[in-house]
């Protein structure tokens, strides 16, 4: 999982008997207009990578197909292990553009054929969670769950995307994948098909909650939203004398915010008050923010494809460059995509950030921590749930501007860089 | 890698002793306004995993723990294995919306349970196709290659993205893996953090050279674009003269068509016009047409974020739905989703398609062919290189309107419903 281009310039490394460390940065160049902060999340993904980095013999015997390589550069990777360090922000921080989310220090070769899959793992993560964060804003506390194993791009991404969100707030997945791997929490109620399956709603009705007597969630809308709550409203008293519940029904067409009022004057009329009503059905943090503001009695959202393909902003620009070198801090100056050089460090005030030299005396605590010295991790990986109770209280804690959903933060949060790291940037930049 | 509500649905019918053959359709609901077409894709993944399709000890321990499924059924899924029937329009098959790409006919538990994996599958490699294929038009005979393994949505979605766009006539790949994986040729240059970590471009693009003697492609716009061309002049005829080629330059930031042309200007009075240009840096089907059409001296292109996100349409509305079991065909009428009952196949005449049932005697080719029966292909996989011949011919083949790039076509290709197909939704709608 890397670029051949990575390979191409670790053997030319090889050959030129480069093999001092130099470190690397990976940050985000610009936010999406439509994203006012990042929720940072990948790093352990990053960290099992890195771990587990090998080159096994079929490997390398496709690498020898290529006729490319030298063989010298071939039997290096063969032994190849990852040996250095790594600083990183916490998945669950808050970070922003230009903002150092991980930094690499290696043999130059090994730091260099590591940056695909970083930018891929952290860039994939951050990228569900920031999109995810926002959900959990418009929900306002009603809870969101995952549905969008179906719409991500790739099995990988449903089940990154699945942790990604539950960081970020989302109170479940649907996919079951999600719950075995990392043990999210999986809900989920039936689909049109199970309905379709029967002879009408009342049969389709009765079997799903005589199957799952303590908690069925019934799906109303495959023929007539508002006549389904109506057979429901007759079925569930008496299926509550055998002692079974229908928890809550579930909306997936039509207008959400007006049958999810008629469904609930059908319900509370029948006495079940205790039914909740789910929706979902293209459902976003704008349409989420929507249906709240017009009350619409709904006390849990489906959320699947734009929370889970980040819709609005389906990329970060996410990249990873060399900083510093054996020779000292390095830039490069193209146009437009110039970087900010050496070892860097942000420090987080209660009124903004400052980006500098990791040694410069700054006030403000410190994003990035040591986690991995010598090629092993320095600390034991934290419990998921208390990466989602981080994520939580960060984006809850949030200025109240940059937790708008829709439109730029004025003023956006503030992140400058120390005198001396512009005094860096400004001699490097003024040698070319 | 499925929802828990398929299983939940999967459960319920157990119980119930449905174990009937159904017959599932997958087809995309609305094309998104920038898509005139849609490259199907992805169908092989969605046979290898029908064919793997186990619960093995872990995945039965894990449902377990849910105190969700009863005994029996959990000792059914022990047991499972896809023994149903699928039908599929061949990969590299141009699709329209509504149009049955997949078909699964199988025992209703089988056949349900798939849902998730097929729409994930099918979905991610028929949206990159898809968006691969214009680019492969705008490129207009063009090099382009796919750079995207970095800003794809995971591992999987880098892998699967590498194989759609290399059908869709991407000539080779960055990524590795994919050339591991799939035989897709891979290419790459260098990075910036290559000339960094040299003392300056001359120094790297010498050293670069000496490495690849045969096909050095040297990144000129680490500091400044033109003078990286000029290091270039100045050092390619003395590598010549050791046998050593540099085969072309790779422009990277800027303004592409102007640098282009100064390069190409550098080179050739040096006496360089062998050395190819290559452009990279945020391309997509709308700036390669934009550079091309200014003339721009470019000989291939790099396309990453926006092809291997599909960046302007990250989804397609992909669906699974029953549509006929054993009372006969099926459909939800929910608004703005129902869909069209019964078990149907697609003829395509040179002015348009029909969608029928599928033993209708129309006119036409039939796009939906036999790939499964009962649990086994009924047909070696064809190779990944016609595969990619097939898509090719199929999209140089489309009508001047639907290969519009900047606007919906207008008339849109054809698309009929024959009036059995008609006449039975009328009936099936009207009784709810």
């Amino acid at each position: 999982m890397t670029d051949l281009y990575e390979l191409t310039m670790a053997d030319a490394y090889f050959r030129e008997g480069m093999t001092e460390p130099a470190t690397f940065e990976l940050w985000v160049r610009h936010l999406a207009a439509e994203r006012n902060f990042l929720l940072a999340a990948g790093l352990e993904d990053a960290l099992d990578f890195l771990e587990d980095l090998r080159f096994d013999e079929r490997a390398i015997a496709y690498l020898e197909t290529l006729d490319r390589f030298s063989t010298g550069f071939l039997d290096h990777l063969r032994d190849l292990r990852f040996e250095g360090d790594v600083w990183a922000v916490p998945e669950a921080t808050v970070v922003f553009a230009a903002e150092p989310i991980l930094r690499v220090t290696a043999p130059l070769i090994q730091a260099q054929i590591l940056e695909t899959f970083l930018l891929n793992a952290v860039g994939l993560q951050t990228l569900i969670a920031s999109k995810a964060a926002r959900v959990h804003i418009a929900a306002a506390g009603h809870d969101f769950v995952d549905f969008g194993a179906r719409r991500s791009h790739g099995a990988d991404a449903a089940l990154k995307g699945a942790r990604a969100a539950y960081i970020a707030g989302a109170s479940a997945t649907s996919l079951v994948a999600a719950g075995f791997h990392y043990g999210i929490p999986v809900a989920g109620t039936m689909a049109h098909s199970y309905v379709l399956a029967h002879d009408d709603e009342r049969a389709a009705f009765d079997a799903f909650a005589r199957a799952f007597p303590n908690d069925a969630v019934l799906l109303i809308d495959t023929y007539d939203t508002v006549e389904g709550a109506r057979i429901v409203a007759e079925i569930a008293p008496r299926l509550g004398e055998e002692g079974i519940t229908v928890s809550a029904v579930r909306l997936d067409s039509g207008d959400l915010a007006a049958l999810a009022r008629e469904v609930r004057h059908v319900l509370d009329t029948a006495g079940l008050a205790a039914i909740r009503i789910l929706a979902s059905g293209g459902l976003d943090e704008h349409r989420i923010t929507e249906l709240l503001a017009a009350g619409a009695p709904i006390d849990g959202f489906g959320v699947g494809t734009s929370m889970m393909t980040s819709s609005d902003a389906p990329s970060l620009d996410v990249i990873y460059k060399l900083v510093h070198d054996s020779a000292g801090p390095v830039m490069k100056t193209s146009p437009g995509k110039a970087n900010l050089p050496g070892i860097k460090q942000v420090f987080r005030k209660g009124d903004g950030d400052v980006i500098a030299l990791e040694d410069e005396p700054i006030e403000g605590r410190p994003l990035l921590t040591q986690v991995v010295a010598g090629g092993r991790r320095t600390r034991t990986s934290p419990a998921l749930a208390s990466i989602r109770d981080s994520a939580i209280a960060a984006i809850d804690a949030l200025p109240t501007e940059l937790r708008r959903l829709d439109g730029p933060a004025e003023p956006p949060w503030r992140v400058d860089r120390s005198t001396r790291l512009q005094t860096l940037a400004d001699e490097l930049s003024s040698q070319h």
